[in-house]
């Protein structure tokens, strides 16, 4: 067959690459393990309606039918049909409420897998990306202390990822409640409207989005003002919930909802100013249009990646899932590894040390006595030491580039006797500096940092 | 909504379930690296064409579709249409032909993903998989010793699973060129033919197939006789080599094949030997009848399992991939996560030592001191120790079940005040004894078995 070439919107990654993305991933399992979340997995299928009802996506969706299918074409029987998830939060919520029965709520959960969506690929947007979940579901109630925690879980694990070479971050922070509660409060009651235009503004300009609320929202010029005041507040500590009091009380605003909000968000950045200093920034222009959160929402840029988009995403839904019975209110948010991983390996940001696991290579001098050189790599490998035995038993020079071909730092040539028929003992190579030295694969120790691959700045 | 059902052959796990499986292939990963396999993954999808190439298995393939497809039904372009992998090996030769000019030669990589199949769900067959797989695949040569290593590291793999209660393994090897040899020395060129025949000897026994190697490869009751006569030959140690020498010395049988098979196939069982002794036994009725093999063949039965079918199959193949100017041959195993865990769980072998990572849940004696639990939870994550805080500051009792019920061991106390104002110090209770001694969150260390949940036979 011919070279295959890539399919737009798939990517895939080299070996060296794949070493970033997997240490990017076991950081980020490792600080949500820490935190007590629990990992699982779902099925990558749904049944089509279950993906439906989160309607705009809809046009994302890849379904499933099978080539030699004996039941029929599957699209004449909607409700059976299959499609492949396109998020991990309407399958967690399906699974919450199929296991209700065996899950401990509140139930804290980590889920880490692909996800697709049939869009146009452009940078940043992948239609099969690995995305990183955690989430909290209570079972009636979820205590709002939950919306302070997660987004510093995610600053913690994103922080964690700075010695590799990934930019610090900005989690953006905002309320709903703050939003629904001014709009409300200055008599504009679709709110819904407000927050698709204001949404925009990054997009089309704040006059082009205090024309939308006008429009959309049925607002006097200055309503519309006051909706584009609220969105140009932001900042990292407490005063910026004295700026949008200051802003209610310019306009005459006063809601419950206002309230609840403010000091929800207050109590968000309180914490984060202590636990996270720097990070977590409130801006009350964050709407997260289309999604249906009723509390915190989150988004999180890399610094100096602003264009990129959010990396980080989620907020509060107080119905995550309801089975009549009961309603499950939940919070949690999604690193996008697929567009981290991507932008990191891009511009540059970050390299693997080599592009296999192994330390060493273990040299084989003759292909008769290459049991010798096997029983060697069992010993390293016996004491936790990653190895691996010549492929040949080529010239030492041919050897010794292929373990430098791969970024292996070390090769070791096993004992036994020379030309004259001489004993020679065990000796290692570093092919870095070309330091040769006798070495007893029993005790052998290579230094810290050349034991495993390691994941630097570049 | 209602509470939805499961999806049959889409099985998904529980919180202490996923536990296991996540064990599972933690040491399998460790292992495969140990080795100095590099990590890949391939993208989900393929091109249909692509995926039919392998052609018996085009009933089981899932196609995709885009709910909303501007470009009109796929089914009406089979060539840009595409399809769920229902493999990692198909994807893998797609790889390694897209990116031979940046890989190094031989390749060596490990690959854990899902698969999906859309056969009629039975016990130990899913539509959705997981799969293990390790290859190591060459640049137009590819040593033999590469035959006598894959199975000895997945030997290794799942050696290192006996301690968590999976039974041992006994993996069958056999080499399509005895079996070649065997038969084209005895007279029968149909070689395909008499291979699907012994294929089936576990199911039909021997003598229905004895009738089919005559009916379907033209052989004589006397030429079927010897091909079953091969094909009961079996045993862990060199005596089965001379074992066909003998059978094929009765039968005046000589062939250049059979000849490099046995070497081939004796020096496999004399490394297994030294090894992983009783665990690799040379069974030569192993046909892996509709696969592509030419060279070693491998299937692996859990002992006492033995109706469950191979946990890990694999084999040697010629032409992995070709490109028209280089041909790729390879080796691998593929181990079936799924279909192992499945087992494991379901005949009660193994089990996790509780649903959640933390071993510590810290207690919240009063809503408005959470930030002082908060901050115990901190002290012992910065030691490496998982720990979560209480979700509300309930009464003691029901904060010590909420740790009980997840199988917790440890629920911290923090510091602060008596009733009467008095001073209190941070005490730590083990709920399993009882026991409650005063802790240092700056020093307190669980027991190494209760840092992490552990895997353990059940």
């Amino acid at each position: 067959m011919a070279r295959p070439t890539p399919l737009s919107g798939f990517p895939e990654l080299l070996p060296a690459q794949r070493i970033v993305e997997q240490h990017v991933l076991d950081v980020v399992r490792r600080t949500f393990e820490l935190h007590g979340f629990a990992g699982i997995e779902t099925r990558a299928v749904e049944p089509v309606e279950q993906l439906l009802s989160k309607g705009e996506t809809s046009k994302e969706i890849y379904l499933l039918s099978r080539l030699q299918d004996d039941e029929g074409p599957a699209a004449a029987d909607r409700d059976k049909q299959l499609g492949l998830h396109f998020d991990l939060t309407v399958p967690f919520a399906r699974y919450v409420l199929e296991n209700a029965g065996h899950l401990a709520f509140p139930f804290k959960r980590y889920q880490i897998q692909k996800v697709w969506r049939g869009e146009r690929p452009q940078e940043g947007r992948f239609r099969e990306f690995t995305q990183a979940d955690i989430d909290v579901v209570g079972l009636g109630e979820l205590p709002y202390h939950f919306e302070v925690e997660l987004p510093l879980v995610m600053a913690e694990a994103l922080g964690e990822l700075r010695s590799i070479g990934v930019p610090p971050v900005r989690i953006l922070v905002n309320n709903r409640k703050v939003a629904e509660g001014f709009y409300r409060g200055l008599g504009l009651d679709d709110v819904d409207a407000v927050l698709r235009a204001i949404d925009k503004l990054d997009k089309i300009g704040p006059e082009a989005v205090a024309a939308l609320v006008v429009s959309e929202a049925g607002a006097s010029p200055e309503q519309a003002a006051a909706c584009l005041a609220l969105a140009g507040i932001s900042g990292g500590d407490l005063t910026v919930i004295e700026q949008v009091r200051a802003l209610a009380a310019e306009h005459e605003v006063s809601h419950d909802l206002l309230e609840t909000g403010l000091e929800e968000l207050g109590a968000l950045i309180g914490a984060a100013v202590v636990r996270a200093p720097g990070t977590v920034v409130a801006d009350l222009k964050i709407a997260r249009g289309l999604d249906y959160y009723t509390g915190s929402v989150y988004e999180t840029v890399l610094v100096g990646h602003e264009k990129l988009g959010s990396i980080c995403s989620g907020g509060r839904y107080d119905t995550l899932a309801s089975d009549g019975a009961n309603t499950y209110p939940g919070v949690g948010l999604s690193i996008g590894v697929s567009r981290l991983v991507a932008r990191l390996l891009s511009a540059g940001l970050v390299q693997a040390s080599r592009s296999v696991p192994s330390a060493v290579v273990v040299a084989v001098l003759d292909e008769d006595r290459r049991e010798a050189s096997d029983a060697v790599a069992r010993q390293l490998r016996a004491r936790g030491i990653p190895a691996e035995v010549s492929p040949s038993a080529a010239k030492l020079g041919k050897q010794i580039r292929y373990a430098d071909r791969r970024g292996v730092p070390f090769v070791w040539f096993p004992a036994g006797l020379d030309t004259d028929g001489n004993p020679v003992a065990h000796q290692i190579k570093d092919i870095r500096s070309g330091d040769q030295v006798e070495a007893d694969p029993a005790t052998w120790q290579p230094a810290p940092e050349d034991l495993w691959p390691t994941v630097r700045p570049a």
